[in-house]
């Protein structure tokens, strides 16, 4: 175990005592890496926020993942609630974690702005998660171990249940997690030989051309990715072509699944999902609006056995819980930074476990892959107990702006081991791509003025 | 009809050259003014938007209402957008309104912030009331008025059906607001000679002592009030102490309603508005997460027949149509600032009719009774054809700092004759309550520094 990390005995000892905030963007729209349905011209960005402490070299990082404009709301909303944890100690908060998660996003006067969605609650979100980093960091520990190293009750500490209950009560996910407990170290030592299942979504943009999808599978193929997923949703025509060629390329026996990106209404996503059946979708995802639980619900009973996924703008716990309790998602995509961080989505890797729903966490973005891994694997750890029916998505960008970025063998997720949650992007990469002030942005706004 | 504000021929001539947007808070928390279950010292605020116009003494007022921190957020969501109308016709926004709606509502980045939900929704809504505000005083009408003078064609010409179709198609819209065109001209006169039911809020709030309850349930009768609305969902046995005093000073023939602010989790709901039963409360206002629509349906089939009511914090259209779909709610209560101004209003409104659910819209704050009284008051005229249970909340707070305030008459809504939305404050109030340079503020700050 890497203990470069852990300077003191305890958590009490650790105080933070500042913290940085910066808009960070990178011009991806440039090449149509991103684009989907809904979003033709992304550029990838982040409010990335770093927290600072009396331990020499001790930080912790989080960040709030955009698509471009609007980065800059995402960092005054951090602004507005960061210095409440400055000058507090580590153990202040992970003594109760659920509590210090409830003071964020129940704020009394804040969350009239919510109720726990939207810009404030990714804020808050960034903000737990940098605890987290913190947390994992000082333990010596990546995050996946450090969840899966505590104990039920423990687990159960960092939830906030409220609005849960009718489906969820905490002796009721205290037994969950009980009941996993035999058996955790050895899938400990099965997931660092093997790795976690993955699927791709390098091939499937809107964006591309049909040749470079074409060839983009045969690479994919190459490097042993077994399920791939496509962009749909802007013309059923285009989607028929570009699913007829990905089909060709990748055979009978892998697998395709589609991405929808929220194109459609209830009854048109029906009719479509019906006529893209022919290509063997093994799921369809985001057919509609993610507050749409009872469209999603109507479209998974007539498109069955063609699965339903969802979760990646699924803005909080409430919505999984009702996604869930009345089968309206076949897989769970949860995301590491739409809800209220780590804490949030122990919730939803809960009710998943209680629903028996499996989760297949959204990647992509900036830094979503090195993020979701660890939830993906503790939830195997200490949940699940499975890794069957689970893929983490994965898409070829921008990991090299990250201290620790993922590694991937064979399509398969390898465990991240140098401790914390992999959020920390490099030194370099954080002064380039500043908006407006770094260098790539000044270039690009004094060319356009 | 007042044309002071009526300057041009067309919108065409009407250009928008700028805009002010300022962070207005008024501390309201000095004397628990609007305390309930989940608020409990709010600060009234508001990120207040003005567009300005090529012509003289036109200009469109809009604002987010917020309850304090976090206003900063809005402000600079407000900054984001607003630029978008600059430089832009009023008719080349009021020709394709549901169009410019989208492009708010629907910007390929900002949407990853929602989508059509918190900061960036309240802020699109803002903008949009504020173009409403200022194409109603171009018009010379208020804005009821100049709703309900639009035609049924122009009205659903107003409205985004996305996600709206599987319940309620445009021609089905139309056809709702074609069967209440007979009779329109007698109901705006009933309506100027009547004004609008109303109900008041002043008495109930938590942070009130026994004695103040007392005394203000008597003036509230006494200037002749007949439905009165207390907050409930801290302490079930404070609760029922308090009902206990207004059902005392009211009497049996005077409607009492409850408001629990989103306190209770589903199951927690049921009992405790089955223990407040007896007091006959004619609904329970927001007994669980606004977001829980399945959870509304239970609590609504347990509780009858007390009715469920809900709706400001309801994020957008998608929420209230399923609402609407399963019967979780028997009152719709729309708020002017939480969804995408009043062309979503419009879809909500459209939604409540189809469903044939009663709106009794959520007042009180900055602005809002002035706001909501439009929004029903149009309904009653195009939609619903009658005010039969229906009432806007009235809260008698802050009025004093609009320029055309709402006027109660023996506990109605006299209709408003200026032209315009009514969302315009005192410039003397900007002034004072701005935030944190306004005298106010800088008085507390430097006191508190």
């Amino acid at each position: 175990m890497n203990s470069a990390y852990h300077p003191a005995n305890s958590p009490d000892d650790v105080r933070i005592t500042g913290h940085t905030i910066r808009d960070i963007r990178f011009p991806t729209s440039d090449e149509l890496h991103g684009s989907d349905a809904l979003n033709n011209d992304p550029d990838y960005s982040c409010a990335y926020i770093t927290l600072l402490t009396d331990q020499p070299g001790l930080k912790g990082h989080g960040l709030v993942f955009t698509i471009g404009r609007g980065n800059e709301i995402c960092c005054t909303a951090l602004q507005s609630i960061a210095d409440s944890v400055v000058g507090r100690s580590l153990a202040s908060i992970t003594s109760d974690f659920a509590a210090f998660s409830r003071e964020l996003t129940g704020d009394a006067q804040m969350r009239w702005l919510g109720p726990e969605k939207g810009v404030v609650h990714m804020a808050a979100g960034a903000l737990i998660n940098a605890v987290w980093d913190l947390y994992a960091r000082w333990s010596g520990k990546p995050l996946w171990l450090l969840l899966a190293e505590l104990s039920p009750e423990e687990l159960v500490r960092c939830v906030d249940f409220s609005y849960l209950t009718d489906a969820l009560k905490p002796d009721e996910a205290l037994e969950l997690l009980r009941q996993m407990a035999p058996g955790k170290a050895q899938r400990i030592e099965r997931l660092k030989a093997e790795g976690f299942p993955a699927y791709t979504t390098s091939a499937g943009w809107l964006g591309y051309s049909d040749q470079r999808i074409r060839q983009l599978c045969r690479e994919a193929v190459a490097e042993g990715w077994t399920h791939l997923k496509m962009k749909v949703g802007v013309s059923l025509e285009d989607d028929c072509r570009r699913a007829a060629i990905i089909r060709e390329e990748i055979g009978s026996q892998r697998f395709l699944m589609m991405d929808a990106n929220q194109a459609w209404d209830v009854e048109e996503a029906i009719s479509n999902v019906r006529a893209l059946a022919v290509y063997d979708p093994l799921w369809i995802e985001e057919p509609t609006s993610p507050d749409d639980v009872l469209g999603h619900a109507e479209i998974a009973k007539a498109v069955t056995p063609i699965k339903v996924a969802s979760g990646e703008h699924c803005q909080n716990r409430i919505i999984f819980k009702q996604l869930m309790s009345i089968g309206a998602i076949d897989v769970c995509q949860i995301d590491s930074c739409r809800v209220a961080g780590v804490n949030e989505n122990l919730a939803i890797l809960l009710l998943a476990r209680k629903f028996d729903i499996p989760v297949c966490p959204h990647a992509g973005g900036v830094g979503l892959c090195e993020q979701v891994q660890h939830l993906a694997m503790f939830d195997y750890i200490a949940l699940s107990g499975t890794t069957e029916g689970r893929l983490i998505e994965y898409v070829d960008h921008l990991h090299e702006h990250f201290v620790d970025p993922v590694t991937i063998e064979k399509g398969r997720y390898m465990a991240p081991d140098r401790p914390g949650y992999s959020i920390e992007m490099k030194a370099d990469s954080l002064a380039t791509f500043e908006y407006p002030a770094g260098p790539v942005w000044q270039g690009r706004l004094s060319r356009t003025a």
